[in-house]
């Protein structure tokens, strides 16, 4: 099979790959084309998944599309903005159509699910990885940034935490658990669901908001740094997901929620009385802090007390630690 | 070095990625922020470059991240565009200051010549890979693409082809020739330009246009298809650089013009009126052949007989063949 005869079958052919829309222009030129509505701003983000970094190899291709694209509509989410179109950058050992086809098909449900277009890529022969380019529209000014908590804001959460990296040794295949277990454990590591709706319902009522993906605290973390303020967690308010804490046990289950990562809920500030609001028009998310002056991260124990926070959340080229699992990586 | 250092100390600090003019919100948040200028349609491209396939490995991080930026930004030339950003995903078996120190310079060098900014990424670790995606702005409905050539138009390559394919095996190591040859054909590789000036010259002008990665035969044929027309080229009016026919001989010199491939020099079809007028603004075209009724291509030797065209360029996922070299692959 050749490149173009792969790209036409598999690629071209789908339906999220059909202009309309903001899409003018799709697979098939040297670029695509697309509209932007007046008075947006285009959101724009990159992410890269390695074979044996990011996912286990092999793996599902079924899976595999899905969490490539659903990580990367996340960081849209994180900013307030609607999908509008992806690239995506395929890098193959060899074309085989089985992988293709499910691959394909994996990004098409996430693609109709979000509401987003495939715009164009490249296919390249190699070690196999994927970089996807999402870009997304947001109203002029009203873009969800780490930079904008302000003291007397709650600190939230949209969801409970930890599932995802309490999926890891189950996705390794290094320990197994009943299906009843398991089932929404890996559910939540190969199908995150991009928060889009919470997203846009913050936009000018979050002071700060990202998606948690290097774990919570590394990300309260840098929130902190980048509104200047301190932020102050209560470790019992961090919600864990109930499969965690049977596979796990509480504690670690606990330790998966604050410092697992790969989680692509959103954390965000908010002031209390749109924490009301929120909670009247029914989002389950969780307060689990606040923003105060100052700088940094202080995480509060179930007595009131301040517990050290050693190792935050993922960082690559760090050197390598014992403490550190051999396990797939986040994506910012 | 950890991952946010290695961005912050070589990408984030770069001078391309300073916020200003289109770019609102670059490196450091979940995603980049742009304003598209109203009136205007946004332009998207993505390339990989895997090492091994796409550039020998090792070479020189300088060159390569030049080579990198300004293949991609040919494709926005190759639309009329006007370059605005581009994401960069660089993956890394690991972080070297020299390398990354090298690499950063050669981005820098290019982005500035273009007048392109970082606007984010991801870095990862892995086997050494490149995805950059262009961003770029067009007035809306002046988009160059390949489906508009019209019978009777005249068609033109932006300058002498074949000396990247050329340089091939200077590049691989495999040949050697005296500097004054070889220096020419190593730049022609290493840093081709992209003809952005006479993209935007050529926008509402032509009737069709695309940059050559896949060599003249391979590209024109995809005119021909996306257009639904004839195109007949003129063997002995392919214009072949001098180096290339000093270091190869004139018979493959004009080989490597007609089906090299990686020249990044746009090819477009044009109404005689209009190739007067750019020969009047002394752009350095060259008119190669016309556009008529039909379908397909039709290659011309010296005495004015087709000539059978055999292997128009590269394809990747194609079997292997005897008479493809084992050498860089190109970039659409």
């Amino acid at each position: 099979m050749g490149e173009f005869e792969l790209i036409g079958r598999y690629f071209a052919a789908a339906a999220c790959a059909r202009v309309g829309g903001e899409l003018l222009q799709g697979i098939g030129d040297d670029c695509a084309l697309l509209a932007l509505p007046p008075g947006e701003h285009l959101a724009v983000s990159t992410d890269t998944l390695v074979a044996g970094v990011h996912f286990p190899d092999p793996c599902d291709p079924f899976l595999l599309a899905q969490r490539a694209l659903a990580v990367s509509v996340s960081d849209l989410a994180a900013m307030g903005a609607d999908p509008l179109a992806f690239t995506l950058a395929l890098t193959l050992p060899q074309a085989e159509p089985a992988w293709l086809e499910d691959f394909a098909r994996g990004l098409e449900r996430v693609a109709a699910h979000c509401g987003i277009r495939l715009a164009g890529g490249d296919t390249t022969r190699g070690p196999l990885c994927l970089t996807l380019t999402v870009l997304g529209r947001v109203p002029a000014g009203q873009a969800l940034t780490r930079a904008g908590a302000r003291p007397g804001e709650l600190l939230c959460v949209g969801g409970p935490l930890g599932a995802a990296a309490a999926a890891l040794p189950l996705v390794l295949g290094t320990s197994s658990a009943a299906p009843e277990v398991a089932a929404p454990l890996l559910a939540e590591y190969w199908t995150p669901r991009p928060q889009l709706a919470l997203g846009r319902w913050l936009r000018e009522r979050a002071g700060a908001a990202l998606d948690i993906s290097d774990g919570l605290l590394a990300d309260c973390g840098h929130i902190a740094a980048a509104s200047g303020v301190r932020l102050v967690i209560e470790q019992a308010r961090v919600p864990c997901p109930a499969p965690a804490k049977t596979f796990l046990g509480a504690e670690r289950a606990l330790a998966c929620a604050c410092s697992g990562g790969d989680d692509y809920r959103l954390a965000f500030t908010l002031a209390p009385e749109h924490v009301a609001e929120l909670a009247r028009e029914v989002w389950p998310v969780s307060v689990i802090g606040r923003v105060e002056e100052g700088a940094g991260l202080c995480l509060l124990g179930p007595d009131g007390d301040e517990i050290a926070i050693s190792q935050g959340g993922y960082n690559h080229f760090a050197e390598p630690s014992a403490e550190r699992p051999a396990a797939p990586r986040r994506n910012a």
